[in-house]
Protein backbone atom coordinates (compact mmCIF):
# COMPACT_ATOMS: atom_id res chain seq x y z
CA UNK A 1 0.00 0.00 0.00
CA UNK A 2 2.82 2.26 0.54
CA UNK A 3 4.01 1.95 -3.01
CA UNK A 4 0.78 3.24 -3.81
CA UNK A 5 0.92 6.20 -1.84
CA UNK A 6 3.95 7.08 -3.20
CA UNK A 7 2.58 6.83 -6.92
CA UNK A 8 -0.42 8.77 -5.74
CA UNK A 9 2.41 11.62 -4.26
CA UNK A 10 4.37 11.33 -7.81
CA UNK A 11 0.87 11.56 -10.12
CA UNK A 12 -0.16 14.81 -7.32
CA UNK A 13 3.42 16.33 -8.34
CA UNK A 14 3.50 15.70 -12.01
CA UNK A 15 -0.02 17.45 -11.95
CA UNK A 16 1.72 20.90 -11.39
CA UNK A 17 3.26 20.58 -14.69
CA UNK A 18 6.47 21.69 -13.96
CA UNK A 19 9.61 19.49 -15.39
CA UNK A 20 11.98 21.59 -13.13
CA UNK A 21 9.75 20.91 -9.91
CA UNK A 22 9.30 16.92 -10.99
CA UNK A 23 13.14 16.59 -11.42
CA UNK A 24 13.36 18.61 -7.85
CA UNK A 25 11.28 16.11 -6.14
CA UNK A 26 12.74 12.95 -7.84
CA UNK A 27 16.01 13.45 -6.52
CA UNK A 28 14.01 13.10 -2.89
CA UNK A 29 14.60 10.13 -1.07
CA UNK A 30 11.42 8.64 0.21
CA UNK A 31 11.20 8.38 4.54
CA UNK A 32 9.34 5.51 6.41
CA UNK A 33 6.09 7.30 5.51
CA UNK A 34 5.12 6.89 9.20
CA UNK A 35 1.85 8.98 9.23
CA UNK A 36 1.03 6.86 5.92
CA UNK A 37 1.25 3.53 7.89
CA UNK A 38 -1.05 4.82 10.86
CA UNK A 39 -3.63 6.74 8.28
CA UNK A 40 -4.13 3.15 6.91
CA UNK A 41 -4.12 1.28 9.90
CA UNK A 42 -7.37 3.52 11.48
CA UNK A 43 -8.75 4.13 8.15
CA UNK A 44 -8.38 1.21 6.00
CA UNK A 45 -7.00 0.64 2.59
CA UNK A 46 -9.38 2.65 0.54
CA UNK A 47 -8.39 5.00 -2.41
CA UNK A 48 -9.44 8.30 -0.42
CA UNK A 49 -7.27 6.75 2.98
CA UNK A 50 -4.38 6.71 0.10
CA UNK A 51 -4.92 10.37 -1.08
CA UNK A 52 -4.76 11.23 2.45
CA UNK A 53 -1.26 9.96 2.68
CA UNK A 54 0.06 11.19 0.07
CA UNK A 55 -1.27 14.38 1.10
CA UNK A 56 -0.07 14.52 4.41
CA UNK A 57 3.78 12.83 2.96
CA UNK A 58 4.00 15.82 0.24
CA UNK A 59 2.76 18.19 3.92
CA UNK A 60 5.80 16.10 5.98
CA UNK A 61 8.24 16.47 2.94
CA UNK A 62 7.28 20.20 2.55
CA UNK A 63 7.84 21.06 6.08
CA UNK A 64 11.70 19.10 6.05
CA UNK A 65 12.45 21.28 2.65
CA UNK A 66 11.58 24.32 4.72
CA UNK A 67 13.39 22.64 7.97
CA UNK A 68 16.62 21.53 6.43
CA UNK A 69 17.01 25.32 5.30
CA UNK A 70 16.22 26.98 8.70
CA UNK A 71 18.47 24.26 10.15
CA UNK A 72 21.02 24.77 7.29
CA UNK A 73 21.36 20.86 7.74
CA UNK A 74 23.27 19.31 4.55
CA UNK A 75 21.79 15.70 4.69
CA UNK A 76 18.86 14.07 5.25
CA UNK A 77 18.00 10.66 4.92
CA UNK A 78 21.48 9.68 4.06
CA UNK A 79 21.19 12.21 0.68
CA UNK A 80 22.60 15.93 0.68
CA UNK A 81 19.29 18.04 1.37
CA UNK A 82 17.74 20.17 -1.80
CA UNK A 83 18.83 23.64 -1.13
CA UNK A 84 22.63 21.74 -0.66
CA UNK A 85 21.83 20.17 -4.11
CA UNK A 86 20.27 23.52 -5.43
CA UNK A 87 19.71 26.31 -3.24
CA UNK A 88 18.05 28.04 -0.74
CA UNK A 89 15.44 29.70 -2.71
CA UNK A 90 14.68 26.64 -4.86
CA UNK A 91 14.03 24.70 -1.31
CA UNK A 92 11.73 27.38 -0.34
CA UNK A 93 9.81 27.32 -3.50
CA UNK A 94 9.54 23.72 -3.97
CA UNK A 95 8.08 23.53 -0.52
CA UNK A 96 5.31 25.97 -1.34
CA UNK A 97 4.43 24.00 -4.69
CA UNK A 98 4.16 20.78 -2.56
CA UNK A 99 2.38 22.62 0.31
CA UNK A 100 -0.54 23.83 -1.83
CA UNK A 101 -0.38 21.32 -3.99
CA UNK A 102 -1.68 19.34 -1.36
CA UNK A 103 -3.62 22.02 0.29
CA UNK A 104 -5.75 21.80 -3.54
CA UNK A 105 -5.53 17.98 -3.15
CA UNK A 106 -6.82 18.25 1.32
CA UNK A 107 -9.94 20.04 -0.34
CA UNK A 108 -11.19 17.52 -2.41
CA UNK A 109 -11.55 14.79 0.00
CA UNK A 110 -13.00 15.88 3.15
CA UNK A 111 -14.05 19.60 4.77
CA UNK A 112 -12.93 18.33 8.14
CA UNK A 113 -10.00 16.80 7.44
CA UNK A 114 -8.95 19.74 5.41
CA UNK A 115 -9.25 22.11 8.53
CA UNK A 116 -7.70 19.11 10.78
CA UNK A 117 -4.59 18.92 8.58
CA UNK A 118 -4.09 22.40 7.66
CA UNK A 119 -4.30 23.68 11.64
CA UNK A 120 -1.70 21.08 11.95
CA UNK A 121 0.19 23.07 9.29
CA UNK A 122 0.32 26.08 11.09
CA UNK A 123 1.38 24.74 14.49
CA UNK A 124 3.93 22.96 12.64
CA UNK A 125 5.23 25.71 11.65
CA UNK A 126 4.55 27.98 14.79
CA UNK A 127 7.19 24.82 16.27
CA UNK A 128 9.42 25.65 14.38
CA UNK A 129 9.78 29.25 15.18
CA UNK A 130 9.81 28.15 18.96
CA UNK A 131 12.66 26.01 18.41
CA UNK A 132 14.40 28.68 16.36
CA UNK A 133 13.67 30.88 19.67
CA UNK A 134 14.50 27.62 22.32
CA UNK A 135 18.02 27.09 20.00
CA UNK A 136 19.39 30.55 21.10
CA UNK A 137 20.36 30.10 24.40
CA UNK A 138 21.11 26.44 26.83
CA UNK A 139 16.80 25.61 27.76
CA UNK A 140 16.65 23.95 30.96
CA UNK A 141 12.23 24.25 30.74
CA UNK A 142 10.94 20.89 30.19
CA UNK A 143 7.12 22.37 29.52
CA UNK A 144 8.78 24.88 26.77
CA UNK A 145 10.54 22.19 25.46
CA UNK A 146 7.73 19.42 25.33
CA UNK A 147 5.11 22.41 24.10
CA UNK A 148 7.39 22.90 21.05
CA UNK A 149 7.56 18.94 20.26
CA UNK A 150 4.01 18.97 20.61
CA UNK A 151 3.71 21.66 17.87
CA UNK A 152 6.43 20.91 15.60
CA UNK A 153 6.51 17.15 15.53
CA UNK A 154 3.11 15.72 17.08
CA UNK A 155 0.65 18.06 15.48
CA UNK A 156 0.75 16.83 11.94
CA UNK A 157 0.96 12.80 13.27
CA UNK A 158 -2.04 14.05 15.28
CA UNK A 159 -3.89 15.91 12.54
CA UNK A 160 -3.14 12.20 10.48
CA UNK A 161 -4.62 10.08 13.15
CA UNK A 162 -7.73 12.28 13.23
CA UNK A 163 -8.25 12.35 10.11
CA UNK A 164 -7.92 8.90 9.13
CA UNK A 165 -10.82 8.22 12.06
CA UNK A 166 -13.14 10.98 10.71
CA UNK A 167 -12.41 9.19 6.95
CA UNK A 168 -13.89 5.75 8.60
CA UNK A 169 -16.03 7.08 11.13
CA UNK A 170 -14.33 6.20 14.40
CA UNK A 171 -13.79 8.38 17.15
CA UNK A 172 -11.91 11.39 16.05
CA UNK A 173 -10.75 12.19 19.83
CA UNK A 174 -9.37 9.11 20.92
CA UNK A 175 -7.27 8.35 17.72
CA UNK A 176 -6.36 12.24 18.03
CA UNK A 177 -5.05 11.62 21.60
CA UNK A 178 -3.55 8.50 20.35
CA UNK A 179 -1.65 10.55 17.21
CA UNK A 180 -0.63 13.23 19.43
CA UNK A 181 1.21 10.76 21.86
CA UNK A 182 3.06 8.76 19.54
CA UNK A 183 4.02 11.77 18.35
CA UNK A 184 5.69 13.12 21.25
CA UNK A 185 7.43 9.80 22.04
CA UNK A 186 8.38 9.37 18.15
CA UNK A 187 10.20 12.94 18.46
CA UNK A 188 11.76 11.71 22.16
CA UNK A 189 13.41 8.60 21.11
CA UNK A 190 14.24 10.71 17.54
CA UNK A 191 16.33 12.94 20.06
CA UNK A 192 17.73 10.24 21.79
CA UNK A 193 19.20 8.71 18.64
CA UNK A 194 20.85 11.67 17.82
CA UNK A 195 23.09 10.86 21.26
CA UNK A 196 23.26 6.77 20.57
CA UNK A 197 23.75 6.31 16.98
CA UNK A 198 26.70 6.94 14.49
CA UNK A 199 26.14 8.85 11.19
CA UNK A 200 25.74 6.62 8.83
CA UNK A 201 22.71 5.40 10.65
CA UNK A 202 21.32 8.57 10.88
CA UNK A 203 21.81 9.60 7.58
CA UNK A 204 22.95 13.09 9.07
CA UNK A 205 25.71 14.07 11.27
CA UNK A 206 25.87 12.33 14.86
CA UNK A 207 25.09 14.49 17.93
CA UNK A 208 24.36 17.18 16.10
CA UNK A 209 21.18 18.45 17.82
CA UNK A 210 23.32 20.05 21.11
CA UNK A 211 25.73 21.59 18.45
CA UNK A 212 23.08 23.34 16.59
CA UNK A 213 20.93 24.83 19.82
CA UNK A 214 18.74 21.94 20.50
CA UNK A 215 18.81 20.98 24.78
CA UNK A 216 16.88 17.89 24.07
CA UNK A 217 15.19 16.21 27.08
CA UNK A 218 18.21 14.09 27.68
CA UNK A 219 20.34 17.11 27.91
CA UNK A 220 17.94 18.73 30.35
CA UNK A 221 17.58 15.26 32.34
CA UNK A 222 21.63 15.37 32.63
CA UNK A 223 21.71 18.91 33.37
CA UNK A 224 19.73 18.80 36.23
CA UNK A 225 21.63 16.00 37.72
CA UNK A 226 25.25 17.45 37.78
CA UNK A 227 26.89 19.48 40.15
CA UNK A 228 27.17 22.90 39.81
CA UNK A 229 30.64 22.89 38.30
CA UNK A 230 29.58 20.39 36.13
CA UNK A 231 26.83 22.41 35.42
CA UNK A 232 28.66 25.51 34.02
CA UNK A 233 30.86 22.58 31.91
CA UNK A 234 27.66 21.16 30.34
CA UNK A 235 26.43 24.48 29.28
CA UNK A 236 29.85 25.60 28.14
CA UNK A 237 29.87 22.95 25.62
CA UNK A 238 26.34 24.41 24.13
CA UNK A 239 26.44 25.24 20.76
CA UNK A 240 30.01 24.28 20.02
CA UNK A 241 32.10 22.27 17.65
CA UNK A 242 32.67 19.71 20.43
CA UNK A 243 36.10 17.50 20.73
CA UNK A 244 35.93 13.86 21.24
CA UNK A 245 37.13 14.22 24.79
CA UNK A 246 33.99 16.75 25.78
CA UNK A 247 31.38 14.44 23.28
CA UNK A 248 32.58 11.09 25.71
CA UNK A 249 32.56 13.40 28.90
CA UNK A 250 28.95 14.11 28.13
CA UNK A 251 27.83 10.50 27.15
CA UNK A 252 29.84 9.14 29.83
CA UNK A 253 27.74 11.18 32.37
CA UNK A 254 24.69 10.67 30.44
CA UNK A 255 25.47 6.95 31.32
CA UNK A 256 26.96 7.83 35.00
CA UNK A 257 23.23 9.47 35.47
CA UNK A 258 21.28 6.86 33.42
CA UNK A 259 19.89 9.38 31.42
CA UNK A 260 18.91 7.45 28.64
CA UNK A 261 16.72 5.15 30.45
CA UNK A 262 15.11 7.52 31.96
CA UNK A 263 14.09 9.78 28.76
CA UNK A 264 12.98 6.75 27.33
CA UNK A 265 10.53 5.88 30.35
CA UNK A 266 9.18 9.11 29.81
CA UNK A 267 8.64 8.43 25.76
CA UNK A 268 7.26 4.98 27.20
CA UNK A 269 4.97 6.83 29.44
CA UNK A 270 3.76 9.08 26.98
CA UNK A 271 2.98 6.07 24.62
CA UNK A 272 1.00 4.24 27.03
CA UNK A 273 -1.28 7.41 27.25
CA UNK A 274 -1.53 6.84 23.79
CA UNK A 275 -2.42 3.26 23.86
CA UNK A 276 -4.72 3.48 26.76
CA UNK A 277 -6.73 6.19 24.42
CA UNK A 278 -7.38 3.50 21.99
CA UNK A 279 -7.45 0.59 24.46
CA UNK A 280 -10.92 -0.69 23.07
CA UNK A 281 -10.09 -0.86 19.80
CA UNK A 282 -9.94 -4.52 18.23
CA UNK A 283 -6.53 -3.57 16.15
CA UNK A 284 -2.78 -5.11 17.69
CA UNK A 285 -1.16 -3.41 14.73
CA UNK A 286 -1.89 0.19 16.31
CA UNK A 287 -0.10 -1.00 19.31
CA UNK A 288 2.98 -3.06 17.28
CA UNK A 289 3.26 0.44 15.55
CA UNK A 290 4.46 2.24 18.98
CA UNK A 291 6.16 -0.73 20.38
CA UNK A 292 8.54 -0.43 17.21
CA UNK A 293 8.84 3.20 17.38
CA UNK A 294 10.43 2.81 21.10
CA UNK A 295 12.85 0.10 20.05
CA UNK A 296 13.39 1.45 16.87
CA UNK A 297 17.60 2.63 16.41
CA UNK A 298 17.14 4.66 13.16
CA UNK B 1 -14.97 47.42 3.94
CA UNK B 2 -11.07 47.27 3.82
CA UNK B 3 -10.99 48.30 7.21
CA UNK B 4 -12.86 44.74 8.13
CA UNK B 5 -10.76 43.29 5.36
CA UNK B 6 -7.89 44.09 7.82
CA UNK B 7 -9.42 43.67 11.03
CA UNK B 8 -10.56 39.91 10.11
CA UNK B 9 -6.45 39.21 9.06
CA UNK B 10 -5.88 40.32 12.31
CA UNK B 11 -8.49 37.82 13.93
CA UNK B 12 -6.96 34.95 11.98
CA UNK B 13 -3.50 35.75 12.74
CA UNK B 14 -4.62 36.13 16.52
CA UNK B 15 -6.48 32.65 16.18
CA UNK B 16 -2.74 31.33 15.57
CA UNK B 17 -2.03 32.05 19.71
CA UNK B 18 1.52 33.14 19.03
CA UNK B 19 2.52 36.07 20.53
CA UNK B 20 6.05 36.04 17.98
CA UNK B 21 3.62 35.20 15.13
CA UNK B 22 0.94 38.21 16.27
CA UNK B 23 4.34 40.75 16.85
CA UNK B 24 6.09 40.43 13.41
CA UNK B 25 2.31 40.56 11.76
CA UNK B 26 1.79 43.80 13.57
CA UNK B 27 5.34 44.67 12.08
CA UNK B 28 4.35 44.84 8.04
CA UNK B 29 3.05 47.44 6.25
CA UNK B 30 -0.23 46.89 4.60
CA UNK B 31 -0.55 47.03 0.86
CA UNK B 32 -2.83 48.05 -1.51
CA UNK B 33 -5.03 45.47 -1.16
CA UNK B 34 -6.32 45.32 -4.94
CA UNK B 35 -7.52 41.40 -4.67
CA UNK B 36 -9.72 42.62 -2.61
CA UNK B 37 -11.03 45.42 -3.78
CA UNK B 38 -11.54 42.73 -6.75
CA UNK B 39 -13.51 40.50 -4.88
CA UNK B 40 -16.14 42.98 -3.04
CA UNK B 41 -16.32 44.73 -5.68
CA UNK B 42 -17.55 41.06 -7.76
CA UNK B 43 -19.05 39.17 -4.98
CA UNK B 44 -20.51 42.12 -2.71
CA UNK B 45 -19.75 43.30 1.07
CA UNK B 46 -21.06 39.90 2.53
CA UNK B 47 -19.05 38.47 5.53
CA UNK B 48 -18.34 35.64 3.33
CA UNK B 49 -16.61 37.38 0.76
CA UNK B 50 -14.82 39.58 3.58
CA UNK B 51 -13.35 36.38 5.09
CA UNK B 52 -12.15 35.33 1.40
CA UNK B 53 -10.24 38.47 0.96
CA UNK B 54 -8.68 38.36 4.62
CA UNK B 55 -7.71 34.53 3.31
CA UNK B 56 -6.25 36.09 -0.23
CA UNK B 57 -4.43 39.36 1.30
CA UNK B 58 -2.88 36.49 3.66
CA UNK B 59 -1.84 34.64 1.09
CA UNK B 60 -0.58 37.00 -0.91
CA UNK B 61 1.80 38.30 2.11
CA UNK B 62 2.90 35.08 2.71
CA UNK B 63 4.09 35.10 -0.94
CA UNK B 64 5.49 38.34 -0.38
CA UNK B 65 7.58 37.04 2.47
CA UNK B 66 9.21 34.63 0.77
CA UNK B 67 9.46 36.43 -2.59
CA UNK B 68 11.60 38.76 -0.55
CA UNK B 69 13.72 36.32 0.95
CA UNK B 70 13.88 34.75 -2.62
CA UNK B 71 15.11 38.59 -3.76
CA UNK B 72 17.12 39.53 -0.78
CA UNK B 73 14.83 42.13 -0.99
CA UNK B 74 15.86 44.86 2.22
CA UNK B 75 12.61 47.19 1.54
CA UNK B 76 8.57 46.53 0.72
CA UNK B 77 6.16 49.30 0.98
CA UNK B 78 9.09 51.66 2.36
CA UNK B 79 9.78 49.79 5.02
CA UNK B 80 12.65 47.02 6.10
CA UNK B 81 11.31 43.24 4.90
CA UNK B 82 10.99 40.65 7.82
CA UNK B 83 13.71 38.84 6.82
CA UNK B 84 16.03 41.47 7.37
CA UNK B 85 14.54 42.97 10.52
CA UNK B 86 14.73 39.75 11.90
CA UNK B 87 16.24 36.45 9.83
CA UNK B 88 15.52 34.66 6.85
CA UNK B 89 14.23 31.70 9.11
CA UNK B 90 11.72 33.81 10.69
CA UNK B 91 10.74 35.46 7.41
CA UNK B 92 10.23 31.65 5.80
CA UNK B 93 8.38 30.30 8.96
CA UNK B 94 5.92 33.54 9.34
CA UNK B 95 5.14 32.83 5.37
CA UNK B 96 4.33 28.97 6.13
CA UNK B 97 2.06 29.99 9.35
CA UNK B 98 -0.11 32.41 7.91
CA UNK B 99 -0.43 30.53 4.46
CA UNK B 100 -1.64 27.65 6.45
CA UNK B 101 -3.86 29.44 8.69
CA UNK B 102 -5.06 30.80 5.03
CA UNK B 103 -5.43 27.60 3.67
CA UNK B 104 -7.55 26.59 7.45
CA UNK B 105 -10.24 29.33 7.01
CA UNK B 106 -10.21 28.69 2.73
CA UNK B 107 -11.41 24.98 3.74
CA UNK B 108 -14.50 26.33 5.95
CA UNK B 109 -15.63 28.89 3.10
CA UNK B 110 -16.27 26.99 0.29
CA UNK B 111 -14.84 23.61 -1.96
CA UNK B 112 -14.81 25.49 -4.87
CA UNK B 113 -12.95 28.28 -3.83
CA UNK B 114 -10.43 26.43 -1.59
CA UNK B 115 -9.44 24.16 -4.80
CA UNK B 116 -9.35 27.22 -7.09
CA UNK B 117 -7.22 29.79 -4.26
CA UNK B 118 -4.67 26.90 -3.61
CA UNK B 119 -4.38 25.69 -7.34
CA UNK B 120 -3.25 29.48 -7.43
CA UNK B 121 -1.12 29.21 -4.82
CA UNK B 122 1.06 26.25 -6.48
CA UNK B 123 0.66 28.30 -9.71
CA UNK B 124 2.43 30.93 -8.02
CA UNK B 125 5.40 29.29 -6.46
CA UNK B 126 5.96 27.59 -9.72
CA UNK B 127 5.93 31.51 -11.09
CA UNK B 128 9.01 32.13 -8.45
CA UNK B 129 10.50 29.33 -9.40
CA UNK B 130 10.48 30.80 -13.33
CA UNK B 131 11.43 33.68 -12.16
CA UNK B 132 14.74 32.57 -10.44
CA UNK B 133 15.39 30.69 -13.85
CA UNK B 134 14.49 33.37 -16.01
CA UNK B 135 16.97 35.30 -13.69
CA UNK B 136 19.98 33.33 -14.55
CA UNK B 137 20.63 34.72 -17.79
CA UNK B 138 19.54 38.03 -20.17
CA UNK B 139 16.09 36.78 -21.69
CA UNK B 140 14.53 37.54 -24.79
CA UNK B 141 11.85 35.09 -25.19
CA UNK B 142 8.60 37.53 -24.36
CA UNK B 143 6.88 33.88 -24.25
CA UNK B 144 8.72 32.84 -21.34
CA UNK B 145 8.55 35.51 -19.59
CA UNK B 146 4.34 36.29 -20.26
CA UNK B 147 4.12 32.74 -18.40
CA UNK B 148 6.52 33.86 -15.67
CA UNK B 149 4.22 36.68 -14.43
CA UNK B 150 1.09 34.64 -15.36
CA UNK B 151 1.75 32.45 -12.55
CA UNK B 152 3.21 34.81 -10.57
CA UNK B 153 1.57 37.61 -10.16
CA UNK B 154 -2.12 36.72 -12.37
CA UNK B 155 -2.63 33.45 -10.83
CA UNK B 156 -4.01 34.51 -7.27
CA UNK B 157 -5.35 37.34 -8.73
CA UNK B 158 -7.65 35.37 -11.55
CA UNK B 159 -8.24 33.31 -8.61
CA UNK B 160 -9.67 35.59 -6.37
CA UNK B 161 -11.97 37.14 -9.07
CA UNK B 162 -13.30 33.36 -10.06
CA UNK B 163 -13.69 32.86 -6.57
CA UNK B 164 -15.39 36.18 -5.89
CA UNK B 165 -17.86 35.08 -9.00
CA UNK B 166 -18.44 31.15 -7.55
CA UNK B 167 -19.71 33.19 -3.98
CA UNK B 168 -21.95 34.76 -6.10
CA UNK B 169 -23.04 32.70 -8.17
CA UNK B 170 -21.80 34.93 -11.24
CA UNK B 171 -20.47 33.56 -14.16
CA UNK B 172 -16.50 32.13 -13.05
CA UNK B 173 -15.16 31.63 -16.41
CA UNK B 174 -15.64 35.61 -17.46
CA UNK B 175 -14.43 36.65 -13.99
CA UNK B 176 -11.50 34.29 -14.40
CA UNK B 177 -10.70 36.36 -17.67
CA UNK B 178 -11.13 39.31 -16.40
CA UNK B 179 -8.37 38.73 -13.03
CA UNK B 180 -5.99 36.96 -15.37
CA UNK B 181 -6.08 40.04 -17.68
CA UNK B 182 -5.63 42.53 -14.81
CA UNK B 183 -3.41 40.71 -13.59
CA UNK B 184 -1.19 40.20 -16.30
CA UNK B 185 -1.12 44.42 -17.23
CA UNK B 186 -1.06 44.95 -13.41
CA UNK B 187 2.53 43.46 -13.54
CA UNK B 188 3.37 44.81 -16.88
CA UNK B 189 2.73 48.62 -15.46
CA UNK B 190 4.76 47.42 -12.35
CA UNK B 191 7.61 46.59 -14.40
CA UNK B 192 7.93 49.92 -16.01
CA UNK B 193 7.61 51.78 -12.79
CA UNK B 194 10.35 50.40 -11.74
CA UNK B 195 12.22 52.16 -14.76
CA UNK B 196 10.12 55.39 -14.42
CA UNK B 197 9.99 55.71 -10.50
CA UNK B 198 12.22 56.83 -7.66
CA UNK B 199 12.69 54.71 -5.36
CA UNK B 200 10.55 57.22 -2.73
CA UNK B 201 7.64 56.51 -4.62
CA UNK B 202 7.98 52.93 -5.11
CA UNK B 203 8.92 52.35 -1.71
CA UNK B 204 12.38 50.39 -2.62
CA UNK B 205 15.45 50.87 -5.24
CA UNK B 206 14.55 52.48 -8.10
CA UNK B 207 15.60 50.69 -11.74
CA UNK B 208 16.87 47.55 -9.82
CA UNK B 209 14.66 44.66 -11.68
CA UNK B 210 17.68 44.55 -14.56
CA UNK B 211 20.38 44.71 -11.75
CA UNK B 212 18.16 41.96 -10.31
CA UNK B 213 18.42 39.94 -13.40
CA UNK B 214 14.66 40.61 -14.21
CA UNK B 215 14.68 41.02 -18.04
CA UNK B 216 11.11 42.48 -17.89
CA UNK B 217 8.97 43.33 -21.33
CA UNK B 218 10.55 47.07 -21.63
CA UNK B 219 14.28 45.62 -22.10
CA UNK B 220 12.93 43.26 -23.99
CA UNK B 221 11.08 45.46 -26.31
CA UNK B 222 14.01 47.60 -26.51
CA UNK B 223 16.49 44.86 -27.38
CA UNK B 224 15.08 44.20 -30.31
CA UNK B 225 15.27 47.55 -31.50
CA UNK B 226 18.99 47.90 -30.77
CA UNK B 227 21.89 47.52 -32.98
CA UNK B 228 24.18 44.89 -32.64
CA UNK B 229 26.62 46.45 -30.67
CA UNK B 230 24.30 48.24 -28.22
CA UNK B 231 21.97 44.88 -28.30
CA UNK B 232 26.06 43.50 -27.13
CA UNK B 233 26.03 47.20 -24.28
CA UNK B 234 22.64 46.01 -23.41
CA UNK B 235 23.29 42.62 -22.38
CA UNK B 236 26.81 43.39 -20.65
CA UNK B 237 25.21 45.86 -18.35
CA UNK B 238 22.53 42.73 -17.37
CA UNK B 239 23.02 41.96 -13.33
CA UNK B 240 25.38 44.67 -12.72
CA UNK B 241 25.38 48.11 -10.52
CA UNK B 242 25.22 50.51 -12.89
CA UNK B 243 26.66 53.78 -12.76
CA UNK B 244 24.65 57.30 -13.49
CA UNK B 245 25.90 57.76 -17.00
CA UNK B 246 25.06 53.58 -17.51
CA UNK B 247 21.25 54.11 -16.50
CA UNK B 248 20.86 57.21 -18.72
CA UNK B 249 22.06 55.88 -21.01
CA UNK B 250 19.38 52.79 -20.85
CA UNK B 251 16.65 55.44 -20.45
CA UNK B 252 17.74 57.13 -23.20
CA UNK B 253 17.38 54.14 -25.59
CA UNK B 254 14.08 53.66 -24.18
CA UNK B 255 12.78 57.03 -25.07
CA UNK B 256 14.68 56.58 -28.22
CA UNK B 257 12.57 53.64 -29.42
CA UNK B 258 9.30 54.74 -27.91
CA UNK B 259 9.76 51.79 -25.17
CA UNK B 260 7.92 52.63 -22.50
CA UNK B 261 4.75 53.44 -24.60
CA UNK B 262 4.98 50.27 -26.53
CA UNK B 263 5.00 48.34 -23.47
CA UNK B 264 2.14 50.19 -21.90
CA UNK B 265 0.51 49.62 -25.44
CA UNK B 266 0.68 45.80 -24.29
CA UNK B 267 -0.90 46.20 -20.94
CA UNK B 268 -3.44 48.17 -22.29
CA UNK B 269 -4.38 45.30 -24.68
CA UNK B 270 -4.49 43.32 -22.03
CA UNK B 271 -6.69 45.19 -20.02
CA UNK B 272 -8.74 45.57 -22.89
CA UNK B 273 -9.54 41.70 -23.43
CA UNK B 274 -10.08 41.67 -19.45
CA UNK B 275 -12.99 44.50 -20.06
CA UNK B 276 -14.54 42.43 -23.00
CA UNK B 277 -14.60 39.46 -20.99
CA UNK B 278 -17.03 41.21 -18.97
CA UNK B 279 -18.51 43.53 -21.29
CA UNK B 280 -22.43 42.69 -20.25
CA UNK B 281 -21.69 43.59 -16.33
CA UNK B 282 -23.18 46.24 -14.93
CA UNK B 283 -20.83 47.10 -13.00
CA UNK B 284 -18.62 50.32 -13.91
CA UNK B 285 -16.33 50.00 -10.87
CA UNK B 286 -14.61 47.02 -12.62
CA UNK B 287 -13.45 49.20 -15.73
CA UNK B 288 -12.62 52.07 -13.27
CA UNK B 289 -10.07 49.82 -11.24
CA UNK B 290 -8.47 48.85 -14.95
CA UNK B 291 -8.41 52.39 -15.69
CA UNK B 292 -6.60 52.97 -12.56
CA UNK B 293 -4.38 49.96 -13.00
CA UNK B 294 -3.27 51.67 -16.09
CA UNK B 295 -2.72 55.27 -14.79
CA UNK B 296 -1.31 54.62 -11.92
CA UNK B 297 2.18 55.99 -10.64
CA UNK B 298 3.10 53.41 -7.75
Amino acid sequence: MLSQVAQTMHKFVKQCENKQVLNLYNQIEQGKMLRSKLILLIAGQTPQAVELCAVVELIHLSSLLHDDVLDEASTRRGKPTIHILFDTKTAIMLGDVLYSKAFSQLSLIHKDVAYCISSAVTALSIGELLDIELSKSFNTNQELYMDMINKKTASLIEASTKSAAILSNKDRDKFAIYGKSLGLSFQIIDDILDITQNSETLGKPAMSDFKDGKTTLSYMLLYQELSNDDKTKLKSYFKKSLTKDELSWIKNNMTKHDILNKTKQIARQLAQNGLNAIKNEQNKKLFDIINDILNRER
